[in-house]
């Protein structure tokens, strides 16, 4: 990068940081919890969601902003589980930033719980982007491999939790989930490790706990 | 964006392409094959690398270039199969561009025949970025799901191949190959599509011959 690039660069991210900081300041006075999935492409986000859709049925109220860089099929797959969803398509941009989140907020209605934003599938770049939550995951599923924490440092040491996904995959790849939380938690010690299998069911209970107790957090504060 | 980012892209992409260019006529010159292999994190870039390693050995000198943003991990694998290897770590930087890849091009030896790049797992940004390649594949593998054509159409729309990996896995997870390959080839009509399962073996001897075929029409041309 030349030195031009880097000046750019801060800006944006300075910019961006700002943006985030009204973003979170609103969401907390509305009392809704904000949560940022990030992972590679095909880890299981929206299937996560899915699951958690089902989970919170009756309970607390959902929403989803979904990051694509085309097409609406997240927001599509979100919507036919009852779940308000609005799709941000970033026309090739590689991660969503504040400015495109803060633009559906007050999309967003009053009764929502939990805010959940599904970013663009990648593990590199959304890492640096700030959105406003309270809450940042990083999905990381067991056909990835358990090498990837040192591979890809920036989005494990950003995160508050990992989700180790499609763990009924264990027994056909070569994955050791102990492995990936040692070598992720190497990087960010006390992050918070979550081991499921949307597709059985299996962990989304433990998940969605975490998120309850997260928002009553940041309700009893705001009192 | 704003009118100065898009400025110092244009310029960014500007010196790449020009940088590419002076890589892909000294390659030519010298008569090695260079090829780009670009994928989300973990769709099994270097196990087809180790694959096509053990397919090549006593036929062929193939040598690779391996992007990551940290560790040395790739590199070592592909070193353990006999195969001369370079690692990058671009410490952050979420692609590789055409100036890191020209800084190892002098250690290449003479007689390798076939140089493979493999990008940053990373799905989005390195498909901005020519390398000097003559031919660009993308892989996609299974568990990532037969609908990321159309969620990623830039990279599948600059490969000249598509690489569907992990078939193995193809009764453990839902996706439809043909599905993916025809979302493909409506991106990018003419795309070759190989269908592969580098832990059975499957499918590596049709992709290597692609590879040989066009080291042989490569030649021919300069001759």
């Amino acid at each position: 990068m030349t030195k031009k690039d880097v000046i750019v660069l801060r800006d944006l991210l300075g910019t961006n940081k700002k943006v985030a900081g009204e973003i979170r300041r609103e969401l907390r006075a509305r009392g809704i919890l904000a949560v940022n999935l990030l992972s590679s492409p095909g880890s299981g986000k929206t299937t996560l969601l899915e699951a958690l859709a089902e989970r919170f049925r009756g309970r607390l109220r959902m929403a989803v902003i979904e990051g694509d860089i085309e097409t609406e099929r997240d927001a599509e797959r979100i919507r036919a589980k009852g779940v308000p969803a609005w799709q941000i398509t970033t026309g090739g941009a590689c991660h969503l930033d504040a400015r495109m989140v803060g633009k559906v907020l007050n999309e967003v209605p009053g009764d929502v719980d939990l805010l959940f934003i599904e970013n663009v599938g990648n593990l590199v770049c959304p890492a640096s982007f700030d959105l406003g939550e309270d809450l940042r995951c990083v999905l990381l599923s067991s056909p990835e491999g358990d090498d990837k924490p040192k591979k890809y440092p920036q989005a494990f040491l950003t995160a508050d939790a990992l989700v180790l996904t499609k763990l009924d995959l264990v027994p056909h790849v070569p994955f050791d989930a102990a492995k990936a939380a040692e070598e992720a938690l190497s990087i960010k010690p006390g992050l918070r490790v979550f081991r499921v299998s949307a597709l059985r069911g299996e962990g989304i209970d433990e998940l969605a706990d975490h998120f309850v107790e997260a928002l009553e957090r940041l309700r009893s504060d705001r009192a």
